[in-house]
């Protein structure tokens, strides 16, 4: 891995040339391991603009550190960036993640935002990989725990029987909290899940996912339990064409608002625009939520080699919800399916 | 909950008056669960210095506020400290927390730092009956995994074994990613479970604890598998008296520095201190890490009701290592032991 991290402080380097700085402090954990391999809650690495890097972090992680970073010069520091301040002459910070009082201590030094963000939108295909099989792990997670599903379980249950599934097949752990949202619940896209016990003729959404060696799979899919009924089978195919869609307009050159709007014109079309008030979709990678996002008033185009969900949905207060997501990768011959579960209707 | 939040919300207001500010903007996820319950990852809270509340949250998670909130007013906005900024004429913001870019995009308004965490340091009762329950369910999973835990399993499994158990026994999920670390990686504090299957010989060291209704657990213990060798005895005995000497020292009015001392003096005492690298501990509840810290260079003194762990541990790069870690809670009459489980060396 480690001529991966190199290729990407070099690139980081580079692009140090269009600022007024001779390295970067790098202080958010997920751009410290993007950039080193190091998992650590309190590191940092000054990447300078020769592309040499010095990282620090404190004793929990050092000896790792010393055995993960290749060519990268090791501290053991307890405060990781003040330590590394002297270690350029005028370097830059990452002011979208430190805090004003950090900022203060360091003497206010250049401000900059996003670069390692920036290099991290497009992926190479040891990524895609990591992705692809938490996504492998979240689809069989999903057809082990609905072979199971049935009228009077809990949403708490069935989340923790997805929860349990990924991490018994391998998965780091879940990749950010699940949400089951069965019934009326169905109507809140972020529903935490109760204990109320799931009723036949409910519609029960779940969003979930695998993390896997630092990669999130992110997957909803609505089911229905027992018996459908008209107006929940007509809500189920809206969405799903919307994020048909949707996906059909995921490419290189596409500008993220217009795909956004390409599944929320179906939705719209059909009258349903008031209830599906979030964006279409997001990046996911280190982060389960990054660049680019899919939003209606957003700017910029889609690249290849994109990891990306696209999850419309439409919420009806009091009555229920659908919400349908997969994770894709912009290809320059179409998206790559990542998440492979069926988007028919099942009826449990 | 309402009348709790409300109370929390009234101490804040008092706080305001300390500070040339007429609000605080609270944008910090976790602070705005602790003064109104809702749990989202955008949403901010205007806290007036007459204690009447401002709450902004995007579409996701609005209908959840409206039902969760009693007592705030409630406003779907989709940049929610933004919004909120002009509700007041002159707010403070938590500068320990909000980004340096967030801070200039708000005009640069009055940066205070930590009034809602130096409220959270002592605990209700109901915090302290959260926490005492994710400490039982984090035994119960010590117990359930150990009884099976024999060589060949690899570090992997067993943090799986232990994280799924927690959840099947009704945890929300891990409160942190768990480290398992056997052998020679017991050398390393902060080690990630590997595929290394536990050899006979080995000593293991289980860092874990759940989430429960948002507090986090935290216990460490330490095993030999299949035999052990009169070093690791040793070791074990010198960790484990130099841990009950940071509980004995756990009282309100101790200095967090004295904490530290008394458990750091055994180990150095014995010649080790060089191997003891950490803090002693930290306070516990929404956050698995938060005020007070017990180190050798620590300010401030323990007060009542404040759970915090007390985990000593000595690394012998190479060799391995042990850690012996208990969550409590400070109490007039001698500190409450949260975490049960034996400190008796288990050799399974």
């Amino acid at each position: 891995m480690s001529a991966i991290h190199e290729s990407r402080r070099a690139l980081l380097a580079a692009l140090l040339a269009e600022h007024d700085v001779d390295a970067l402090l790098v202080t958010r954990g997920v751009n410290v391991r993007y950039l080193t391999g190091l998992v650590s809650s309190n590191a940092a690495v000054l990447v300078r603009a020769d592309a040499t890097a010095l990282l620090a972090t404190d004793s929990r992680y050092i000896e790792t550190a010393r055995r993960v970073c290749d060519g990268v010069e090791v501290a053991d520091r307890r405060d990781p960036a003040a330590a590394l301040m002297e270690a350029a002459e005028r370097p830059g910070i990452e002011a979208h993640v430190m805090s004003v009082a950090q900022y203060r201590r360091l003497g206010e030094p250049v401000a900059l935002e996003g670069l390692v963000e920036r290099l991290r939108v497009v992926k190479d295909e040891t990524e895609i990989q990591a992705l692809r099989s938490a996504c492998e792990l979240t689809d069989q997670a999903f057809a082990d725990v609905t072979a199971t599903l049935a009228a009077g379980m809990t949403e708490r249950q069935v989340a923790r029987a997805l929860e349990s599934r990924m991490t018994e097949l391998g998965a780091d752990r879940p990749a950010f909290d699940s949400i089951v949202a069965s019934g009326p619940n169905g109507s809140v896209p972020h529903h935490a899940p109760s204990d109320r016990p799931i009723e036949r003729g409910d519609l029960v959404t779940m969003d979930f996912g695998a993390l896997y060696e630092g990669y999130h799979a992110d997957m909803t899919r609505t089911v229905a339990v027992g018996a459908v009924a008209g107006w929940q089978r007509e809500l189920y195919d809206l969405v799903r064409q919307a994020q048909r869609a949707g996906r059909r307009a995921l490419a290189p050159g596409a500008s993220t608002a217009e795909v956004d709007a390409a599944a929320r014109d179906v939705i719209e079309d059909a009258g349903y625009g008031g209830h599906f008030g979030h964006g279409l979709g997001h990046g996911v990678g280190l982060e389960i939520h990054e660049d680019p996002f899919l939003r209606a008033t957003g700017a910029g185009r889609l690249e290849d080699r994109v990891p990306i969900t696209v999850e419309p949905g439409v919420y009806l207060p009091g009555r229920g919800g659908v919400r349908i997501e997969d994770t894709l990768v912009t290809r320059t011959d179409g998206p790559e399916l990542l998440t492979r579960t069926t988007k028919e209707l099942l009826v449990l």
